[in-house]
């Protein structure tokens, strides 16, 4: 638990990136390699040069490229980590030794702060099953008759998660409305978003062996905000029996921040009630939800404000469903999710949802309006949460612009 | 093309591993590190220690426990490096050279021959999807209306593939029938095999662009036996809408040789009529199927022996469509071809199909019967195909032993 209220850093006691949030990420300045980083304020803290010139023998879990050397390392290396970034930042007698390793924000590159092992896409919100259900299969019931009974999940692709910032090009692939008396192929004309929290996940858990829901903070590192772009019509045609594939496969994108759960313990409430009561393997002390509120915006419209504290299930219990089965854990695994909506329109996490299938276009500051996105478009999601200080700390923020298809 | 027909080891001309194979793994010596090899008869060739010796400067290539790094540097590296093999195999001069590096096969361990980038799993055998939707869906159409369209795939667990010998332990997990009012939690009880050809890919292709079929050969490395282990329970429970999950991804298993494009020239077969006519981006001049033939067995009774040859969509068909809408490749990324049914019972590549969903149960050689596996089981899967000389090629094979559920 972090402790100190103050830094020598100049940086207002309210500010969102304080000494009570300290999200990691991995940067490069202008003219060196990437390498892992903690930001404060608007500046970001080279952790393995500062920790070296500490003396520090771990220095160099910090001088690679990504954040999974650090989270192979466990809870109590994060922990330790954690104490002291805060120790450095809050006590003067180490201002000496600190300040030559602060980059300004502005001055870095900021890269995909993980190296992701396996990516699972959850569909943990009640309204957004609804919502996509009544739009997908009009004919049955909204929430398929597992919905309540386990996560829902899937494995995307890890390779296509970018940093936030990367240009998404338009896909292309096949479509076919029940219109349609063949396939067509072209370029995706129902482009989307989809605002989700993405979950890191360090240490190892072997296979055949299970992560228990209280177990399950064990292996939660952070959060990051994630857009797990859809093109819903190659999505629509291909998605029966498998599942969803190219419709996703093409890029999701990830926040270059990740908020240590320990940021976060003030943004912990109760879960909504669960009825009909899960099995036993998902129930325990450890189930939370997290008041994280979040704002999407289209080209600078903010067009939802998604609350993640009404999602179903608890990120400790999609982590205990994930390796029920005995599949292993490896640091840098991500999950996510699923879209965050809540019960008013305005609180929709797709557009799918927010035009209701493209039937209700959304209008922007411009005047333009929009069923799904064109090229151009930039997507930001943003979010804060409470912190631990009874300051609101900020989640950063997963940004993209679509280019048209090859 | 190998051209020499003759190596200067005592290996008969006919074997399934002689020089016209060549196929390629990770090995690690009693008292060594995991390494890559080539496999010749029953013995295994240390390539980086050999490159080195012959003072080849791209030895260190293969000095690593992957061959992720060999797969990196894409075709021409492939084929010099396998043309290099053959000269040190075939001429007599370079004896000296090669015989402190080869190891019996019974003094190594085998690893997993790659460190599994992204996993996605395909559905091209119109039989196996035919017996499966007809089960598992016996009020509507067999084939899905895209069935013939698109070669249906989705993303599997990589970090759950493991070298064929390692044990799988029998997953837990939810089920519900129609029977169960809620569902039951336990042990799987309907656990699966399914026969499939692993395809690993290399080099590597850029985000937002495609690889369209008659470029797919450059990326296509090898082939390797795969059984995709299945939990049919908790698959039927959990799969609508968003495809397989738990029932799959707590073990796929992985053949320890990787046989590479070039040992398989002979085996190119033409592909199954395709009709109707698949849309542009999926034809092409290289389309091909495979003549491999595969057995399985059960505790040393064979139950089956699918036909690959019959397969409908093409490996390179297969790639095309799983980057047409900009998804990126990476070294180490593996498809595989879902389950390989022929025409015959006693061709179908699973045990759901065997014993249509457990309602024929099979008899072995000792008079037990199975629906399902039960532990204890020892699953087998090996495979012949002709090579470039005339002799047939061995597949190597994948095997596992299910254990009990912790």
């Amino acid at each position: 638990m972090t402790t100190a209220t103050a830094t020598w850093l100049d940086i207002a006691a309210d500010h969102p990136y304080g000494i009570a949030h300290l999200p990691y990420g991995v940067f490069a300045p202008a003219d060196g390699e990437a390498r892992v980083g903690v930001r404060i304020g608007d500046r970001v803290l080279d952790l393995g040069a500062c920790a070296e010139a500490a003396g520090m023998e771990s220095a160099s879990v910090w001088q690679t490229p990504s954040l999974n050397a650090f989270l192979a390392q466990g809870r109590s290396a994060w922990a330790s980590g954690r104490a002291w970034i805060v120790e450095m930042l809050s006590n003067d007698a180490r201002r000496d030794c600190v300040e030559p390793h602060l980059y300004a924000l502005g001055e870095v590159t900021l890269h995909l702060p993980i190296e992701v092992a396996d990516y699972v896409d959850f569909y943990a919100s009640e309204q957004h099953a609804t919502n996509v259900g009544s739009i997908f299969r009009p004919d049955g019931d909204a929430l398929t008759p597992n919905w309540k009974h386990l996560p829902i999940g899937y494995h995307g692709r890890s390779g296509t998660v970018v940093v936030s910032g990367t240009d998404v090009v338009r896909p292309t692939g096949q479509r076919k409305t029940p219109a349609d008396s063949e396939p067509v192929f072209g370029p995706s004309i129902r482009l989307d978003i989809e605002a989700e929290l993405g979950f890191v996940v360090g240490g190892t858990s072997e296979i055949g062996s299970r992560v228990g829901v209280d177990a399950a903070d064990e292996h939660l590192f952070g959060v990051a905000l994630f857009n797990d772009w859809s093109a819903r019509d190659i999505q629509a045609w291909e998605y029966v029996p498998l599942g969803p594939f190219l419709g996703k496969s093409f890029a999701s994108s990830l926040a270059a921040w990740v908020t240590p759960m320990e940021a976060l313990s003030a943004a912990r409430v109760d879960l909504p009630a669960q009825d009909p009561r899960p099995l036993d393997y998902l129930r325990g002390d450890a189930l939370y939800g997290l008041d994280i509120e979040m704002e999407v915006s289209i080209n600078g419209t903010v067009v939802s404000r998604p609350p993640y504290r009404g999602m179903y299930w608890s990120p400790t219990q999609m982590l205990a469903h994930m390796t029920v089965n005995g599949a292993s854990l490896r640091p840098g695994d991500l999950f996510a999710s699923g879209t965050v909506s809540g019960d008013a329109k305005a609180e929709r996490g797709s557009l799918l949802e927010l035009t209701w299938s493209g039937q209700e276009p959304i209008t922007l500051q411009d005047g333009q309006t929009r069923a799904f996105l064109e090229d151009g478009d930039t997507v930001t999601i943003t979010a804060t949460a409470p912190g631990p200080e009874g300051v609101r700390i900020g989640l950063g923020e997963v940004t993209g612009t679509i280019r048209p298809a090859h």
